[in-house]
């Protein structure tokens, strides 16, 4: 049996690697998703998609496009659609003319909608906090800085 | 006004960091599933949830409790019921009484199974090595560390 080359030996123990950290993201995240899951369920009777999208638009405050928030979530329109339709109902979201632009219908939150996402926001940085208390602060920034990157990085040559 | 003493403000930006990094990894997993998503789908006809189902029996070749498999994927009993009947249904997947065990019934791949997933986990080390290819050997190694000592950390307390 002729030995690999180095070169190959380290290529492959590094793709091992990335598949040993890609599971562990993703074991890290579901589980850290379950438990806010179900503290939004218990303290604001609420979903996480739900909030995701009340988030996206507190974020742009003057309103989004129902496309720009479906990429922005990285779900279908169609979710995003009965999600919104529930919060309009709620008086949470409103939908609205673009300034100029009579056709485009953008969405954004009502002041209810701002009052309700800012309490549920306070709660939820306490769990993260709690949740990811684990990890020391100069590690955060670390780990935040290199999910930055390999995100820029990957979003960039795609 | 009366400034708040160092320590909170620490502890404050830091939790303001924890949540940064949490948008952070749940951004760059939801881009890496849903590349994933669409390659099985693309190159296996097959789903994420079936590839993950296959991936735990893969590793407990002697066969799983239902109830173990849905906390192994945390999701309910209910979703992994329908994923199993249908691999059941297509060969992949039996189910089988544990040894010395009569009231028990696992779930275990089948040969079939064995070298369907085989070919699958292959294809998606490939596509994990290609989509986490931006982060340098060393850091994921580093990376990965730190999540499992998070995560070794996080389910000894809770």
């Amino acid at each position: 049996m002729v030995s690999a080359p180095l070169s190959v030996i380290d290529a492959r123990s590094g793709d091992k690697e990335r598949l040993r950290l890609w599971i562990r993201m993703l074991r890290t995240t579901r589980i850290v998703e379950g438990e806010l899951r179900e503290r939004l369920k218990r303290g604001f009777d609420t979903t996480l998609p739900r909030f995701d999208v009340m988030s996206a638009l507190h974020r742009e405050r003057e309103g989004m496009l129902m496309s720009d928030l479906s990429r922005f979530l990285l779900v279908s329109n169609g979710n995003v659609t009965g999600i919104v339709d529930r919060l309009v109902a709620d008086g949470y979201v409103a939908r609205a003319k673009r300034d100029g632009d009579k056709r485009t219908s953008v969405v954004r939150l009502t002041p209810a909608g701002v009052e309700a996402f800012e309490k549920m926001a306070a709660a939820h940085e306490r769990w993260i906090a709690e949740l990811l208390g684990g990890v020391d602060t100069a590690e955060v920034h670390h780990l935040s800085e290199m999910l930055h990157a390999f995100r820029s990085n990957w979003e960039g040559e795609h």
